[in-house]
């Protein structure tokens, strides 16, 4: 059974997954088996994951088989199922929808114990134009609404597998979140005139006291409101409301200021647990909507990067508050300050 | 320093505060020290914790000195500190406000190992009727817009101190996640005339499917959009809306309930670590606004419970919604199975 189920009080959206239930340490406590000894994420293991979709190896090497760089294939134990229509369905105080989406893996190299600070920059830039190109084809399908690219590291982010993997979940609605962000940006907008992200990046280029790292094309900040101690998120300078349209060069810049900072967090904070997320316009569908332009000229794309240093406990989870332990101007100087090379 | 910071973009508010920095544990890999061989929340040690503000004691017996039952306390390291006024302060994109409130730590029991299901029924009605007093005391003062009661139980959900205890938040601010709820009860209110809640609990009675456990007084369910595995919430009968207006029968009608439906949770799922949290109307302030009336006919208090059996992953950071890997329905089915004394 696989269902989107909209809380009838305060309109949270819910994935009812019990698929997802099946695989390794789904629940703690219930299941605390280890990972198996052989890494189905590994070269010569790809029998024991689903066909790929996609994948970044030479001509001359087969699919399914040894010999790539990076490799695509769906989740085996999917949040959201790939067949059927998008429909919704009223019954009486509450509303469900059918659990359509495509759920993926992006295995990011063939190197089963490597850090993501210590990958190649130009493999690190393979693998943002391979979630480009994720974003652009399954934007493609009609019933998707918003491809949403994450990557979980440690077992206290919920990464079930150390075999360093990306996540793409293409959804038939817009997450709150994002929603959140595109409202808030375009109110922004209506009254200003002017992008609230570029706002944002003009001032904090001004105070410098949250700005950890930069480039000729990205600025790595840790927020004003930081909800997690070293949260830190990247944004282009450069207004694109779209990741997916990226190009070659900034690719590279992204690459190198992505793994330096991470590399930063990993050595001053001893290589904590952490989720990236990639926030990017939604897919606009088979029509162009007239909001498209407004949304395009309002919203900004970044990658949002938390570290798991603290627990969320019942206060966040109970008022959708966050308390802050480690003021970002610390944090942007204690990682500014770490001893790792500049990006 | 402690403020309230309000993101700029998707308006969500974040209480940084380096003050709790301080508290042991604040962040895994930076100070990962166990707790200390005595428990400063045990009789005897009452000299380690902040002057009581309140305790169930014998009249024979003296403040922070051993006899109490309950001993409710400032908390050593406050998410937010007690003194001046609530100002905002607008400072070109970002808003900010004077982290101002109060911070409580409600001690349980005496009993450092006690579980809160093998508390005695009528210890926890009493506990509850602390929740009740304290709710009331707090939103006395103007400054005070809403006073959350929250508890954590073990380290997977943030509890720093296994000696059982609660927490009280008095914020100066309705936090987002209630006032979510408030706004969705009163449109459903507006469009049906009825309290939402109140229509959940119809509908519930009859389906029977998520209906986990119940008395003459309440309800204990899991949630049609459950956002963890095992997520149940107890709702009373009677409508509402002010948890803190509770009589001394429904205590103990609800102390009874809350207990059964946490031992079978232990009993079901090997102790896990939980959330708790009581979501109640706003205080009205020193003048009931004319809003108030609309209010108490549309909202419902309740106690949310979350076992921790899973990690919040990057897709819930990213999107704001959840991926639930058991349906409620078995969810409930389990809870209803579990052999344990019935409430």
């Amino acid at each position: 059974m696989t269902e989107l189920r909209k809380d009838p009080i305060d309109g949270t959206w819910v994935i009812v997954s019990g698929e997802r239930r099946r695989r390794p340490m789904a629940l703690r406590g219930l299941s605390p088996h280890p990972e198996p000894g052989s890494c189905p994420f590994c070269p010569g293991n790809e029998a024991e994951t689903p066909k790929e979709v996609f994948a970044v190896r030479p001509a001359s090497s087969v699919p399914d088989a040894p010999g790539w760089e990076i490799r695509v294939f769906p989740n085996k134990y999917p949040a959201l199922l790939p067949g059927g229509d998008f429909v919704e369905r009223t019954d009486g105080v509450y509303l469900s929808a059918a659990g359509v989406g495509v759920h993926e893996v992006i295995v990011e190299t063939p190197l089963h114990g490597l850090h993501l600070a210590d990958m190649e920059e130009d493999h690190l830039a393979l693998l943002l134009q391979v979630y480009a190109r994720r974003i652009r084809q399954l934007s493609e399908d009609p019933r998707v609404r918003y491809v949403l690219v994450f990557r979980n590291h440690g077992f206290l982010a919920g990464a079930t597998k150390s075999h360093p993997h990306s996540q793409v979940l293409a959804l038939p609605r817009v997450p709150e979140k994002v929603e959140r962000e595109l409202c808030g940006a375009r109110r922004y907008f209506e009254r200003h005139g002017r992008c609230v992200f570029c706002d944002v990046l003009e001032r904090e280029g001004r105070d410098r006291t949250r700005v950890i790292l930069e480039n000729d094309g990205f600025v790595a900040l840790a927020p004003y409101a930081s909800r997690v101690p070293y949260e830190f998120a990247v944004y282009p300078r450069r207004h694109a409301s779209r990741f997916e349209e990226i190009g070659e060069e900034e690719t590279s810049l992204l690459a190198g200021i992505v793994r330096a900072v991470l590399g930063r967090v990993r050595d001053a904070l001893g290589d904590p647990a952490f989720h990236y997320v990639l926030h990017t316009a939604p897919a606009t569908g088979p029509v162009p909507s007239p909001d498209i332009e407004r949304l395009e000229v309002s919203y900004h794309w970044h990658l949002e990067v938390l570290p798991r240093l603290t627990s969320l406990a019942g206060f966040e989870w109970g008022s959708g508050m966050y308390i802050n332990v480690v003021p970002p101007e610390e944090a942007a100087e204690h990682l500014r300050g770490a001893s790792v090379p500049e990006a």
